[in-house]
């Protein structure tokens, strides 16, 4: 089992105008055979150098239409040329580079960092196999000022958390769905999709949002509003890292706070996480 | 000397529409005298707690109408409360936080963590001195892919760069200004204008963009668009972290690489810096 | 599926002498009913701040004689209490502080934090099933200047590494074995004693050390010593993350560079990882 | 102005025993005119390639004896070679690599990581003025479990901070001092003397320590310490940065804490800083 990080830049360009993918590139390995581990002996190892150079010869010859479509090249070169792979797993991830716009008019070659959400991809395949393709968005903080509560939960002695119906829900959201054995989708447009459902599904609606009961509650809602909005995802899993707030107690110093003052609580530290399929339902 | 770093959430409603701002705020203070340090008497010494405790009572009582006002409101209150205070500073910086829209409709409570460079101020005061306000933005990240070159530079025989007209010119910009003894000024319009006028300078014009010889003419560029743009701002300083890429040689590889395919170089990792002002020019 | 991380001290006494153990202890719990996802229904919910309650007070009423010991006790706790509890699994690390010594006289209330690889551990159990114990250590970072090579891999067109039979061999572990259902074991000096195998497989004898052949091989020598020297590990996992670094080209600036400097190598940035057990031979 | 970091190895044998040094260097320069910046002119500009090529070219020439005389080489040499320099400072950071010790015997080529305390230093020169030279020790972690307090603060309405004459004294340190225009020290011998006086003025005799009134008391206790014991520091700067720790309330748990169970307090965090030098006192 071996893995290796490759960070690059593609560029293309149509008449004047350019383009930029910026990735980085995580491609795991393992051998028919752990000879390499056992014996010492190399003959079948392909070295993190040569994978490095495969991957971008691989962006030079196809271009990156969308990270999923290059994690899938990524696989199928690896399973058609090297004979001792038994397995291969292709990490794609992208630096958020959006094109930088004056007065509303798009810049043809110049570009900004825009980190609210970090798409990635993963394609993996054994060997006799099939290609399997997931999707997914990392490093999302999303936060709901109010529509927020916890109650009704489970109390013995060691409970000292009061009963609230109008807390911050406030987190960093991981998601990865599965898009199954995927032919020929638009992977770039069906991810802008499912980003929307995302926020549309934590936010509820503009004018008057829609009360969350728990952190919990709001993983499953995410969930079911992707899985009843986007056909092609088989399955999807999310995690939230919370960040709780709690209301600063200024009696003591001679004032009533009605939720305006918060400090953010280091300690506990939690997330919740699901797997939601369409037919089966697994928790994890 | 002794400096605080305090984190918080400061909401308030029009209505029910919902306003957030998350800061985080670090007090500087050096007292009159050091006798804390040489005779371990602390009767002069204002306890980390109870500039926490202020922090939360100014975000409580006034609001946080721009992060500069903030940070006056901060700076006065220490040196009209407290006489062993000689010398004042409050930095202030922002969670990026932005209200999401669906369709284009603004939410009225939901929001999205956008860092895009992160705009930060600070107040200083010396007591019998003047209040100082600066106002900055840090963490942006650029990149134009074309119309950079770096040419002309001095040669021993310890280079070994080639000349390039061609490169990729991108980094991580940190700019501060200074309005010195401001008053009544709109703060956050400023700001955005500010910002505006950076990236503009950065990229040049949206159909042709404007060729850069050198970072350090980029880091120049910048600071006299925002002085001739804005006539608050009394002196600039600019650093700009540089990100190298290098052309990949493909022909090991059998292949031309026509600036495709490019990798980022680590070492050496460069940084150029200026401070301009409006009459003197300093370097540093 | 719901996980928490606290952050906490735990001090005692012998007579003047005083002891430190500071950790932070992760707890995954997963309910028999996934109704909080599903109906938004709480009632069988533990809160992360009951959770964070319950870990200070075992705490406090077992002290932490060693981590495995506090981990077993933690999933003790909640199996025992909780009949909704279906999983539960306790992850903790330690901050490592050291005790002082001036002039090799240890202090009696004094410590320095030495991170040379951080200990950890791991005991999960499932309803009627068996509690297994883990431990580990990682972020061990590690050299060997010399004796380590990497000749007779595979070879295509895609090849530009040459073979080397003294490079640099640079890494951090991790590393993380099973003690299966232990009983009564002495986990503090098994830790020592592992972590001493460790370091004698990564680097040979004093005098003259051991020729590596690839890192692989390095991973599968500690898994082969720690298990022939310490009979109560069942299976150990190794990861070994490796910075490579190059020696630097000097003929252009007319020097011959003898292995003397070396700039590492970010990019492509690989690792090995293996997990060996007594009988069967795992590798994913 | 400009700024490069540059990270390298450098090895050394004597008969078969191995010694590494691997540093990160970081080269400042400021030329006797700005026109690169007004004028786009780079005629004398220095890439920082060709710096990266010269720190390289003198860590093969001259070693790493020390990183203080490293870094004065740097000095000397963009001095001597460049006359467009106006001012140099080079900045040398180590990698805390420690032999490995297997049964008390060191290995002759394999080695730990251990980062207690990181060791830096820096040289700086203005052309036509004198070469200076800095050392220090940055990231040492510290902890005192008693015999610290904080009393007979300054107090008003805001104050809510109990006063406490047995609490947890934290921190993290950061050491600077100034050997002024120094001539063949020992800069090991001496770096390492320093390191032992910070260490026993911030933990007192091994058998009960010294009560600490205030972290502002121990940072002068420190200074005063190394001043008083090593001639060649002229001015010391300290600052330590704060982790308060809070004794658990656990009477809602039904259970005492006499100052067993503690946890960190996130906010406010804290730090204060002081200069001292043998004649004049400074403070900032």
């Amino acid at each position: 089992y071996g893995k290796n990080t490759i960070k690059f830049l593609r560029l293309h360009k149509e008449g004047k105008k350019q383009f930029v993918k910026e990735v980085e590139v995580c491609a795991h390995l393992r051998l028919t055979s752990p000879q390499e581990y056992l014996e010492g002996n190399n003959c079948l190892v392909i070295p993190t150098d040569t994978i490095k150079n495969i991957v971008l010869v691989l962006a030079k010859k196809n271009g990156i239409p969308s990270l999923e479509q290059f994690a899938i090249d990524i696989c199928n070169h690896f399973m058609t040329t090297f004979c001792q792979v038994a397995y291969v797993k292709a990490y794609v991830q992208e630096v958020p580079w959006q094109r930088l716009h004056e007065d509303g008019v798009p810049h043809i070659h110049s570009f900004i960092c825009v980190p609210d959400g970090i798409r990635f991809c993963e394609a993996e395949q054994c060997r006799n196999g099939p290609l399997l393709v997931f999707a997914g968005i990392k490093d999302l903080k999303l936060m709901k000022t109010t529509q927020s509560g916890f109650e009704g939960f489970y109390k013995n002695e060691h409970t000292t958390l009061p009963e609230r119906h109008d807390r911050i829900l406030c987190g960093e959201l991981f998601c990865k769905w599965s898009y199954g054995e995927c032919k020929d989708f638009d992977f770039n447009c069906i991810w802008k999709k499912i980003r929307e459902c995302i926020l549309e599904a934590f936010a509820g609606p503009p004018d008057c949002g829609e009360y969350s009961p728990s952190y919990q509650k709001t993983v499953n809602c995410i969930q079911m509003h992707v899985l009843s909005r986007v056909s092609q995802v088989q399955v999807i899993e999310v995690v939230l890292n919370n960040t709780f707030y709690n209301v600063v107690d200024m009696k003591n110093l001679g004032l009533t706070n009605d939720k305006e003052v918060l400090v953010p609580v280091e300690a506990p530290y939690g997330s919740c996480a699901c797997t939601l399929g369409r037919k089966k339902f697994f928790e994890a």
